[in-house]
């Protein structure tokens, strides 16, 4: 725990709110993610199905639309205030990567569109919907967001969105000093070439994060993460992909980054989905260190020695030209 | 370890095979099996749902019939083989408990009927329906019975049953002897009286129990039991319990007696089921010597000092006098 | 989630630091805490042992120290800053419950003594020394504070502090107003009488609660809570500590409040401890409405319907009159 | 599930008794399989010393044996009775693999030695002396062999062999014919080319393997097991093997043949070694028909589609040519 960067968290971001995924293939998207993964729809409007996972606590955290192509529309983090969202506004502006206002969505109000220095679009708000239960959905303790629903993986709520970016180093500058996201972990190989960076707003080790993409193009996702309670149910959730025909791109395994216990998947539109449990894991020290991985680390593969799969370093979306659409 | 019951396992039944329960509620109690508990329907027939655990390899483990009363109708154990099953049938009329043959039922062939000493309608059978898994049960590995449905508390096989005696010698002295048991576990009180049996017929440590009927009733039911694979399920399934309202009676927590990790509820039609995990612990030494529960021991509660619940010493179906129905 | 409490978290505090717990029984309790419970001695200084959990990033979380009798001698939480620390002391001051800075102790620097309304002694500080692998602890993993040490229930992180009060309302005014903490749950009965109280400086729902003390006394421990990863780690420690005759006073069970897995022991010296897992819940929400439970609510018992055993509402350390000492 | 082989499972061998291996570096796999695997010693004698898990009934499931090579010496079954043990004798004399009566060894009493058709030195004994516990190994429930220790990854009971063949036919004849084993799976190539069987002696669906050697050795040992109670202990074992800097060849993972979560280690004397959890996955049909994997099935990788380490399929003990010794 060496590499000391300047500032730690802000506190104006509040967490990682929601990603709105395209995918060609909705309907069975869709099925994937309420009988697979057990999402619950919140709304259906135009091309988008809202979706939350039991104990989210907004209208939605997933905003899935049908599209020509895969990959990600946009994703959205909540301020932690009115005037914390005036505040990164202007720094945001400040940077010139500001798209402008918008009225907002289901779910939530005005919001602020800007881009990431390598292309993603993002927004920020603050006003939101705080998710109504019905009479099929009201937990039996109130201090849950609503009723565990007993299908299919049970995912929990959102937990982090994966970036693949050209270039690092200007998006870990842009979260770390536009967004005042702390920079919990990185790796940086011995050329001191930067290969990936993980974020942190809140005490979660990390909302965010953004690796190489080795394809070198830009503004593209990597995967969608959704939390479930325990490693136990990872695994659970692995034997449903089986059982579904989903296709398993790695694990269940340990990253030694930020020692997350992952499955991989592909959606049936083809982005990749993380399912994950970080368990007890929190950053709750003011003065964290961050902490940087090197290249010979790396080689040493995940926690428990599984080599990456190549495809892990290769696959993005959307994956495929445009000019193929 | 110390009280020796002569005899071992006979190898002549192979495994507990299936309850008929009785219910007065039987839309509700089939909603709760299979929504609530995950089990899948394999046929309906008259009065009655046949249902089984994902990996519950025979057409059906719990028959449940709507009728004015609630309660057990009869269970089953499937013999090791015809002649296994032959020899028991013997020894049975031998004893002056047998009913007769009669042709079977969905799902199995010619069964042999009889009376436990306390009144309770048994049968065995050898001739079987494997279950044949269709398009949407069909499991992705192929040395499993069906697929895991990702629903609800997702039971995997039929464990153990458990009666209530007026008197418990009868009972045992019929299960060892005439039956070929292995009383793996007991409880005996200071004054000599027998309060509990359990018995093994394989390599589980056990598939059947008696206990005291403190109502000094003949016959009755106190549960049936289905096995999940981890004591995290267990749990779980007390988390889908009370988002469905389902009465948790006790638990979930760990049985000093055999060290079941258990979760008992009333399902709606009033007969107390339980979910329960045995883990690794299996019975395999040939020469196990009966472990005698005392008094003393079973005043310290269960295993981890939880105190029994009352109404575990006076619950048991059917539970209202005939003349009431 | 209607009770809508003024303020939210300030971030002037970071986390719940460490406890002083005496002990009659120094000999006893430390073996209770390092074989039993996995923890690692840091230091032995006079009288006290320190103590932390495997992902304990400080010095120590527990300062056991030698005493005539049991009970907490003083709490602390970490500040988020110097400026932070500045801030609350001037307030507290305010308050007129100010007791004077003294120098630090072994593990951190000067720190600002103060009492609760309650009479506990507590304090804040914001240098401290981060924990030291050396060779037998160094982790394999650099992002975690020390190994895993595969030692008894392998406790990985303090977690929150439950104290007893003879009145919660200043308590908690106090704790929301002078401290800038989250009220995320509390317990108001139908004559409006407060009944605990549960408060968050960060995202985890609670690092510290105040409950009442049905004696009537002052500045009493409830408890002391370390985290675990799982469920399942929670059961392993139920078992060890069957095995190695630790009174287990209620558990493991499912709290309704806050949701806590919980394991409930007395430590040999007599003082409440509990071991918990809250797995993937956080309060991530910038706006969280107080959960508000009722008295109707409360007479539900724990969260699968267990009851409370009544010495958790009555038992409080130091549980002797010290005219008896 | 179609391929059915005549005669199911005799009942003559009860259970996989223990396994001698042996080891070029004694001090550090003891200290393996004491500190890191949680195993317990039981007698010390010459350059062996006896092993078990906590929940093992016999004296010793593991006699590590100091050697200039690594590999096996000799694994034993227990039969079911003295009438069993003398007619599988009496079997193998005529199959003419018989090695002869010796006086038993620490902890069993009379073993007949033979040699599997691929050399492996065996043994059947049925007279066996009782673990007995003492003071620290007492278990608190009476109905457990001793003391669940909290110490590393907690191993509960040897649960299966895996023995490497130059051919593996007449192996799995010798199982089934002489020993009366059932073949519960096998891998059997589209050239008809046999990979590996699994046999079973009792309602655990596998006691022994046997997989080819690809290097065309004779009388080679792929790996010993031993169980847990969950997949979660599992993970942990694999943590605390991370920690201990043992190297971990594979997993955890899931197989697709037996459905076992396992996990693959190398001791440091350079034996296999594997922990893994079974859950409740138990064979009571008694007219189980072999499941036959096909060459394509196998392609597929393990159950959630990881790739088989090339280590796997190549690596035994001893590993070493003799004369390098």
């Amino acid at each position: 725990m060496s590499h000391n960067i300047p500032g730690g968290r802000s506190h104006d971001l509040a967490h990682l709110a929601h990603v709105e995924m395209l995918t060609p293939k909705p309907e069975a998207s869709l099925h994937f993610f309420t009988e697979v993964m057990g999402m619950t729809v919140s709304e259906q409007s135009g091309d988008s199905v809202f979706l939350r996972g039991w104990d989210d606590y907004e209208h939605h955290t997933l905003k899935l639309t049908a599209a020509k192509t895969n990959g990600m529309h946009h994703f959205a983090f909540r301020a932690a205030s009115e005037h914390a969202l005036q505040r990164r506004v202007t720094m945001i502006e400040a940077r010139g990567l500001g798209v402008g206002w918008h009225d907002g969505d289901e779910g939530h109000g005005p919001a602020y569109r800007f881009h990431t220095p390598d292309g993603h679009l993002a927004e920020l708000y603050y006003q939101t919907r705080w998710y109504q239960a019905d009479e099929t959905t009201r937990p039996a303790l109130k201090n849950q967001a609503s009723r565990i629903p007993g299908r299919g993986a049970n995912l929990r709520r959102i937990d982090h969105l994966n970036l693949l970016a050209s270039r690092i180093p200007p998006v870990r500058e842009f979260f770390v000093d536009t967004l005042g996201a702390l920079l919990s972990e990185q790796i940086v190989f011995d050329d001191g070439t930067e290969k990936g960076a993980w974020f942190s707003v809140n005490n979660k080790s990390y909302d965010l994060a953004v690796t190489e993409d080795h394809a070198g193009k830009r503004g593209r996702l990597h995967h969608v993460t959704y939390a479930v309670d325990s490693r136990e149910e990872v695994l659970r959730a692995a034997d449903l992909c089986l059982e579904h025909g989903v296709h398993i791109e790695t694990g269940p395994h340990k990253h030694a980054v930020q020692q997350t216990f992952f499955l991989y998947v592909y959606e049936p539109g083809g982005n990749r989905f993380e399912v994950a449990n970080a368990g007890a894991r929190l950053i709750l020290a003011p003065d964290w260190q961050t902490v940087v991985w090197t290249e010979t680390e790396r080689r040493k593969g995940q926690a428990w020695g599984l080599q990456t799969t190549p495809s892990f370093h290769t696959h993005g979306t959307p994956d495929r030209p445009e000019e193929d659409l």
